[in-house]
């Protein structure tokens, strides 16, 4: 590899925690990662909106620049860690048409705006890593991108968002309502002032859309992904879940799937808080860890799990991506396109078909059970279990029973009816709970 | 990716379960491989020892040949599955002498001869794949390679065989003795006619060879892993592991620490049925299941499930592998090399500090304790819990009490030392039990 051996350009734009970090472990460890690349890597600065702010770790002043677009200029790698979608994409765009590899954890921006940045950097056979943007360190990218690529990836189930199943964990193991979980959550700072884009599944969907994307060859516009947050999971769902052996995860779910109106194949990407058994795999994630489950047609089920998020975590991961950029610097030749071969259609959430957890509190008399099955034959929606439990008094002062159906495999516009004309059945005192269910 | 497309010559050696597979996918997926790799793939034959013996995959009989020397002069690509060391060694080498790159499943060869092959691939500036050799579809090889690349793993622990993990995880389930577990593996097919390489742990020490040479980036000699396999396992520590909430796995552990003898950093490379807590991620893999946790300084633990064994689990793999063998003829320039430039030594089990779980029966005495308590103060050894349970009769007639005693972290041969002491220690009636422990 010596006669390979050049000195490569490293810039960083955003001085924040994860900025930081990077630009830190480029400098302290820069001989141990030049051995690893087969290339010197020099940091060659830092673009920062403030040159005062405090750093979370140390760097040299003399690095540290407001001036984004002339750095970009001199790089050879561009890693971008400012977040956003602006000044990011363009400042992304202009270091791939400079002919910079660039590395970002920017999902917001993947999500919203990949096909565009892919676009430029197969333009001029530059390339686009962004291992950081999904579950931090665990290798996710990667392995979808490499280790199965000759593989077809059938289904992901991924919890890619610490934030909620923390507040979700919290809830299970202590017993807690949502919003006593979610100010421990902020509490010890693992979810923000603002908690809106992790608890209503914003993140998730975002993370969502780029591992379809990845796994099935195809550009997922972010609009079609259904999103569905946890706000309204309730103690009472959780420790329902619990009796029957389950546990409520928000799940981001990229599957390759026929749509039912079409026909046709397609990708059904979606995040919706999800009833799994609790002797899945996905269920041991606990706190605020991430844990990505792949299914493969020759692989078989896969798990990759580990932390989702922190500085030193998402360094690990962008650090990776640097030492990949500069190796392929050496190689020469263009990188590897971001493939969009199968162009498969997004399925629309009422044409997948799902398993649904159906609470009910019904009046406790003769001919009820008769009237919910029937309701359920009317919509040719199958049901795969039920439990009548402890009866109470309704507000009227009779008396009520609860119910608790799953049903088989049945298509989301027909469970939903379902759903809607138990509501409206006289027998029916309210319908308490509906989840998806998987696994 | 368009003006770089070009038709590459890939070549199968083997025409076993995990060739056949291979080359049937492929002929059958060659669209879509092509699509993902920006180059054409044509299977140009498949070396196999007799034409006329059956496959478990339909290939046409024009692609088989005997003569695997002129297969290999015609390809870019050549992959090896023949297994064993001769002739599949002088094959790799000639492949790559050609220029062509190579993928491989197979683990014996890369831990006694990977050095030779990894300087043989540089030499040329070709690439030698190996993700099938470590836990078949599991990721492990491409995110220690490149995932962590940026990082600075400081331990594996893995369930890398998956034999023995039926066994042991039967054993834990049934109650079964080690000769019940082993006639269910052999009935089930988990276990081969000669099971000695799985269950004394030579398969296990292969992949244990492989795993830390990659993450500590220096040839690990295969000599240098100490190796214990699990037929001394007894339905007895299965049951004491249970009692105290832990699990006995056959676990490779791969770890970078520090001499104690010579001060020195280096990599201890071991294969042992280790004593973890039931709470351990690597608890959950059961069956013949593999997982690989490893830890790295920034990313934090890391943990990777799944199948680790079968012919289209380990076909996923090899074909990962092609598809980033094109793409790197597509990119031109050379490969990565394997990077050895840590070159630590490896450091003696002796000189490595274990935590121990010793299990003895005593005479139940006064001031039996204290001699115990004595024992392992007299070598250093400091014991961290000790239990005292149901006592018996010994074969003497008179009452007995068994101890379990866990120690802290202490020397391997401070370790042994104590055992031996304890085993001539007049108070000791026997040693019934010594695991190591982890996690």
């Amino acid at each position: 590899m010596k006669d390979n051996y050049r000195d490569l350009r490293v810039a960083v734009l955003g001085g924040g925690t994860v900025g930081a970090q990077v630009a830190h472990r480029l400098l302290e460890g820069a001989a141990e990662l030049g051995s690893r690349s087969g290339a010197g890597l020099s940091l060659i600065g830092v673009a920062v909106r403030d040159l005062t702010a405090e750093r979370s770790a140390p760097l040299p002043s003399e690095l540290l620049t407001t001036d984004a677009h002339s750095l970009i200029l001199q790089a050879d790698i561009v890693v971008e860690l400012m977040g956003g979608i602006e000044p990011a994409r363009t400042l992304i765009l202009e270091a791939l048409g400079s002919g910079a590899d660039v590395v970002t954890a920017n999902k917001a921006l993947l999500a919203e705006h990949g096909p565009e940045l892919f676009d430029a950097a197969a333009r001029v056979g530059a390339q686009l890593y962004y291992e950081a943007a999904v579950a931090a360190a665990i290798p996710i990218i990667r392995p979808l991108r490499d280790s199965l690529a000759g593989d077809r990836v059938t289904k992901i189930m991924g919890i890619v968002n610490g934030t909620t199943n923390f507040i979700l964990d919290q809830m299970d193991s202590k017993g807690l309502s949502f919003d006593a979980a979610l100010a421990e959550a902020t509490a010890l700072g693992y979810a923000e002032a603002d908690p809106t884009a992790d608890i209503e599944g914003f993140d998730a969907a975002q993370k969502a859309c780029i591992l379809s994307s990845l796994a099935f060859h195809t550009a997922v516009p972010l609009e079609d992904v259904y999103r569905e947050g946890i706000t309204a999971v309730s103690a009472e769902q959780i420790e329902a879940a619990k009796k029957s052996g389950h546990v409520i995860k928000l799940l981001a779910i990229c599957e390759r799937s026929f749509d039912t109106a079409t026909g046709r194949e397609g990708v059904s990407t979606r995040v919706h808080p999800t009833l799994i058994p609790r002797s899945h795999p996905l269920a041991a994630a606990h706190g605020a860890n991430n844990a990505v489950y792949v299914d493969a047609e020759a692989a078989g089920p896969l798990m990759f799990y580990g932390a989702g998020a922190g500085g030193a975590e998402t360094a690990s991961a962008v650090l990776g991506d640097v030492v990949s950029a500069a190796r392929r610097h050496v190689a020469g030749g263009p990188g590897v396109g971001e493939s969009t071969h199968a162009d498969l259609p997004s399925i629309p959430l009422d044409h997948v078909a799902s398993r649904l957890n159906i609470s009910l509190v019904v009046k406790d008399q003769p001919g009820v059970l008769a009237a919910i099955a029937r309701v359920f034959s009317d919509h040719d929606v199958s049901v795969e279990t039920l439990h009548q439990s402890a009866s109470g008094e309704g507000a009227s002062g009779s008396e009520t029973a609860t119910l608790v159906i799953q049903t088989h495999s049945a298509l989301e516009a027909r469970g939903r009816e379902t759903v809607d004309a138990l509501a409206a059945n006289p027998v029916v005192v309210g319908v308490t709970n509906v989840l998806r269910v998987e696994g």
